[in-house]
């Protein structure tokens, strides 16, 4: 699956891309870039392992993320100077981003033994949890709980690798699969603007 | 202790009710709802398995708890549009979940090895970190850190429910003595204001 | 290394105090004073540990360090309404709470067999993590991803420390001379008031 491997860290990459504009607009310095974009790409998958029990967690094993998420942070805000950051691609980077991690995280939560309903939980955590913790840090109700269909397209696709893993259909399978779904679904989601509803009430 | 068992529960949708109302006070999604019930009910036991090392936490092995979450959140959406929540007993059925959670928290830490006075900080994170963590996301310093005896509560049915465990009283004793305690003092604590003194200081 | 573990319970004592004064200017009560120093002087060792798989983590083997928190929690509370708190020493005294943080971090980590980023990193985090939890809870956005050199310094310490392991120079020589230069960085910084270039981005 070194095609998933490559598709992952790009997906590290794109959430560290984010981490490094919410830095911005907060006027944080260096290391607030860094930190913010390294929290983005790994906040969600960390916190999978560390509920799993799958300790060390995974970068301490693999810091490749850790250094791809550090330099994909510096180089949005080299880009972002130079007045060349391509903003338009972003949101359908992301996507891919999304559909990629909610799928390996929905794998990897299986391959530990997890549960059909937990591994689909793990991969929707690993989608869109990195990003909750940067909202938080920066000050903001974090955005996936109250904008346009996003951790839906996660769940649909964990939800597909999940089920296709159940009937034995091999994780390749199972994987590109989930995948494309989960990418449709943010997609059309972001095409005609498709949201939840929104729940209010004051007391 | 199949009692204990459904008061957990019944302590579990309550908590996801009180995530959910505050998603309300936000306007967020149903995935909001959905979230923010599920942490607030939740996020307290997991600090606790997480910290003693009891890996996969409590819901990868009992994933009812987070059923029952999800169920509370939608529920409380529905009777808040209906108009029929029982606005005026949610506080007494938090009081009640909250002695519930302290004491199974502590009871738990301390079957796990823990030292007494690490068990009774274990009831404690138990009974308040998952409404800490949903006031943080939703933008809130943690009510639990500034309003009336709260955590208070917590602590003395924890410390109830670990001195009888010292003293080999059973568990059974010591869990019902130790909620007996957290619900007086907590009831007490509405019935008559009672606050812990603030701290105020400007540099 | 028992000088070590003095100056390690010594950070612990100012981080808390730091905590309990964030608590004071948010008008917290006395469980959030404890609260706030606790997590404060425990955070960043709490998730280096949990992400390491160091579990039960370090304060439940060693309670001393919760204690130390809590009664440095307190103590502060009284030496502030009574006048007294050493307010101007309180920045050096974080300044050699941080060193020792995070050279104690990065040893820990090396020593339980984390790569020598992963253990630079984890020295970092150690000193920084618990700050920044407490400026959340705060509804702030954590000042160390904005102000003056502050992680920086923590990197420079545990970078010496793993280095000088990584060469066999035997434990406590790499920590003292970690510790001096986090130490000495922190300290320039404050003097001279340096700080990391800011990034600042609107969309």
């Amino acid at each position: 699956m070194s095609v998933i491997f490559l598709l992952d860290l790009f997906g590290t990459a794109v959430f560290a891309a984010t981490g490094a504009l919410a830095a911005g607009r907060k006027d944080l310095d260096l290391f607030g870039v860094l930190v913010l974009g390294m929290v983005t790409a790994i906040g969600g998958g960390t916190l999978r392992d560390l509920t799993l029990g799958l300790t060390p967690v995974f970068w301490i094993s693999q810091p490749v993320y850790l250094w791809v998420a550090a330099a994909a942070g510096i180089v949005t805000v080299l880009l972002t100077r130079a007045g060349i950051l391509p903003g338009r691609l972003l949101p359908l980077a992301d996507a891919l981003g999304l559909a990629t991690f909610c799928v390996i995280g929905a794998e990897r939560a299986a391959a530990a033994g997890a549960a059909p309903d937990i591994a689909v939980l793990m991969g929707v955590m690993t989608g869109v949890a990195g990003g909750m913790i940067r909202d938080v840090l920066t000050g903001e109700v974090p955005r996936v709980l109250r904008r346009e269909l996003y951790a839906t397209a996660a769940l649909a696709g964990a939800a597909t690798t999940v089920t296709l893993l159940a009937i034995d259909a091999g994780a390749p399978l199972a994987v590109w699969c989930g995948l494309l779904v989960a990418l449709s679904l943010r997609l059309a989601a972001m095409r005609w603007n498709l949201s939840l509803p929104i729940f209010t009430h004051r007391t």
